[in-house]
């Protein structure tokens, strides 16, 4: 069954909230909330207003080259809340001026070579579902189009290399594809980020993304093991496939993370794994965040992977309404262990009780559910902040990481922050936090926020809430994302992040593949 | 006990080999030969003639850079067979026109100031053990002087942050003075190149180095928490301590490889780990090196994390004697498990245990000396080396890494060009192998050959061996470097394995950095 893209909001029209889970969602959100905004749904896509198509489409391209309003739309932006709030604002969105869907890699070619001799703006597009303003064609100065290249149809996966383990695709496959094309060989990709549905293996490499199980599965930068890229004048590079190398700056690192800015990712040979046959999941209640984010740096300090390990706080926890828990007290740790052994499982798996029992974690009863009740609730999330933006909900999520040395006092001052901004902006609302991803020397912290905006008023609200919470981030030393990517929205943080030298060194790269600015345009720092 | 550094040889010279090792020695390589060429030892430092030294030091730096004839000879080459032997040859060898030994970051930013002023050539020397050319002044063009910057004062330990187990470091340190300093933590490196004891933690970090550990612990780009760099005309660069983020590319990787062509890494922070308390270590036999390959390459994919695992191919096997075994007959694996927990040391031990098994491996007894033995053999090879130069013996090795699916074919193409040309180049010689480390995708092998040369043409002699065996390499798809670099010797043939694209962006990074391509010059590719 293939489902339908929804122009105006996360994912799929048939995946969207409705009937009574939506009911009850708003109900309990105008509890928390003491009232929420009165319903507004999204806007026909029809009647969004989008800037003028500039752009002179070939007849010879007239084939997977369109500027139709749909298509304009579709590609006009991500899916983060200013996204789809913004398109509710009524004012004319800057729109890609055509939309290129090359179906195999000639057309692509001359798709670029077309969008290049113009000397138009070139976006590649994905599964278009970045939450960073990755995609969006604003600020494209004075270049006279821009086209939004959706990789959409190279999506082929190109071989299985089973004795590796590597799987070699092009860009444009989303993670559902992915996943199938391996499991009749016993594999699988076990990278789920919450856009895994709609996200595609070039998206994931060009924003260094994260997945559920990236604890031990590394991000997706670390399991390329090699790729291609084409540039707009037609040069090619391709990586050569190695385990590991010394040669100079690794050129793979040159590409993950470009966000599009350094030519389009055509094909990736990534490493995967087999489809896990041993599996544990374990609930650990604490006393509070402190001593659940002490568990967990001992955990991994101590060669303990778990394959997942989320740590709710107090008010994530009590929201989120696992195993209970009351508003600001308590923490809950959840671990997931996974791998072709059993042995090693369990070995892992009793070690981490081990440590949690002596941070003062109790064990929670097992879910009958085997664990895997976290998918529902994972990839659901996106589309509960749909429903509740027809309520004038501002619903928000940012993430970062800093050294655990740090945790603790970032944790406190950026959800002070960010609650501050929230009661400042909104009136009232709430901030939560999980642990999404740890390392042996830091950790990843995923905040929440939600509150009763105003229609018409939400881009402005989100705006300042985001950032003071972006400004905390940076005071206490996190990256403005940690998997999420730099786009549009993280731009002015970035700037504070990034060494002036070394912008201007990927400025230097970027002269040299792209002398004229065309990728991505506006996305890189000029200065 | 401070040693001293052998300006005509590897390492201190306290350590060189002498007396009944090195009669042993020679009388086995002799044997095995069938002849070795007469004894000739190095030659006086002082005779070595040396280029012209063109510096003009101005008298605020005469305390830390000096043009002495003993300062220059150290710093003209590394410490490779092609660097030892051509310093034996009786050419004038190209050397750094004046050598800089900042004592402190101030003198360091005065001595790029007066090299940049004047538009030297800028080299960062670390410990100068080099085997790959990196450090040489050699196709420097027009640029009227360079100067070697030895960083070895730069050697301060800025921070140990136990709770995040990084060690804030400056570059020029040593790897026993920064295990020293964490060793009051508990904490250690477990990073040992066998250069440990003559190479710096910038070093590392600019070639992408690995160690003796670092199948488990990685290789050192993937341990680099944050990184500052000095660029000369005086900017700075200090990337973030993170544990991981999205933000772009990668900024610590644009100066991992670096090789010295983006500016001087002044400090690191690099994360470490606990002294391991629990260690297990077991050889295993197999009948040959492809059941023994399969054998690695299964531990690996069932997620068993060995810290070490080497697989001495039949010939290296019998040459090194390690627990007997006959030529061309029998492969040798050696694993090394460690851990701060003794229960996950020795479920991994006991899957490897099992696993090995099920692909024919039989286990050996256990070394008395309970595996630390590798130590004294790892270190002392290179001094090996040099002593069989004094017989004119060719002795070198390379390394390469490959995907598991070729690496049997591989195995086999590249012996058999070496020993081809070891064979017609010297009219005889052998070459062995060995697994250093491995991946879930790939393993790297690390080859060693030596055949009888003739003095005086010894330099010829290899560079006829290593392109033969280099082109072999490029042929079969490996990497032209796993862990030694790229360097000026295999700059031919990184510019087969690194796409056009990328050598051209970061031709255009180093051009922001370093408008005047002062920075190693006439490393990278003009083209």
């Amino acid at each position: 069954m293939t489902k339908t893209r929804n122009p105006v909001g996360w994912g799929y029209i048939e995946d969207r909230l409705d009937g009574a889970r939506r009911q009850t969602l708003v109900q309990a959100m105008q509890a928390f909330l003491g009232g929420v905004g009165d319903e507004r749904p999204a806007p026909d896509p029809a009647d969004v207003p989008l800037s003028a198509a500039r752009a002179a489409i070939p007849d010879s391209l007239a084939d997977c080259v369109t500027d139709s309003h749909h298509n304009r739309l579709l590609h006009a932006v991500g899916r983060s809340f200013r996204d789809l709030a913004g398109l509710r604002a009524g004012a004319t969105l800057p729109a890609p001026d055509a939309v290129a869907a090359p179906r195999d890699r000639r057309e692509l070619e001359a798709v670029l070579a077309w969008a290049s001799d113009a000397g138009y703006g070139i976006i590649p597009f994905g599964g278009g579902s970045s939450v960073v303003g990755g995609v969006n064609p604003e600020d494209t100065g004075d270049l006279p189009a821009v086209v939004s290249v959706d990789l959409q149809h190279l999506n082929r996966v190109l071989e299985v290399a089973t004795t590796d383990r590597v799987v070699h695709a092009e860009a444009g496959i989303l993670g559902p594809d992915l996943d199938a094309a391996l499991k009749p060989h016993g594999l699988a990709v076990r990278h789920y980020p919450q856009s895994y549905f709609h996200s595609t293996l070039g998206g994931w490499v060009a924003t260094r993304g994260a997945g559920h199980f990236s604890t031990l599965r590394a991000k997706i930068e670390d399991r390329v093991q090699a790729l291609s890229v084409r540039l707009p004048d037609g040069r090619e590079a391709a990586t050569r496939a190695l385990p590991a190398s010394s040669v100079a700056i690794d050129p793979n690192r040159l590409w993950a993370g470009s966000e599009g800015m350094l030519g389009v990712i055509t094909d990736v040979r990534l490493r995967v794994v087999a489809d896990p046959p041993h599996r544990a999941n374990q609930g650990i209640g604490f006393d509070d965040f402190e001593s659940a984010l002490a568990a967990a740096r001992a955990l991994l300090q101590a060669d303990v992977w778990p394959a997942q390990m989320r740590v709710l706080d107090p008010y994530e926890h009590f929201v989120s309404g696992a195993m209970g828990g009351r508003p600001g007290q308590g923490a809950l740790m959840i671990l997931g262990f996974e791998g072709e052994r059993a042995d090693l499982v369990n070995a892992h798996a009793a070690a981490a009780e081990e440590i949690v029992r002596a941070h003062g974690g109790e064990l929670r009863p097992k879910s009958d559910k085997g664990g895997s009740d976290w998918r529902d609730t994972f990839f659901a999330q996106p589309y509960l902040r749909d429903a509740l933006l027809d309520y004038a909900v501002v619903a928000d999520t940012f993430e970062t990481a800093v050294p655990w040395s740090r945790a603790t006092e970032f944790y406190h001052a950026v959800r002070d922050a960010t609650l501050d901004a929230v009661q400042r902006v909104c009136g009232g609302g709430g901030v939560t936090c999980r642990v999404t991803h740890a390392y042996p020397d830091g950790v990843a912290l995923y905040f929440s926020f939600y509150c009763p905006g105003r229609h018409g008023a939400l881009v402005d609200q989100w705006r300042e809430i985001k950032a003071a919470a972006s400004d905390a981030v940076m005071a206490g030393g996190g990256t403005i994302s940690h998997h999420h990517a730099m786009g549009r929205d993280h731009k002015p943080w970035a700037a504070r992040e990034l060494p002036a030298a070394y912008r201007a060194a990927v400025r230097g790269a970027r002269r040299e593949l792209d002398p004229r600015g065309l990728m991505n345009p506006g996305l890189w720092f000029e200065d």
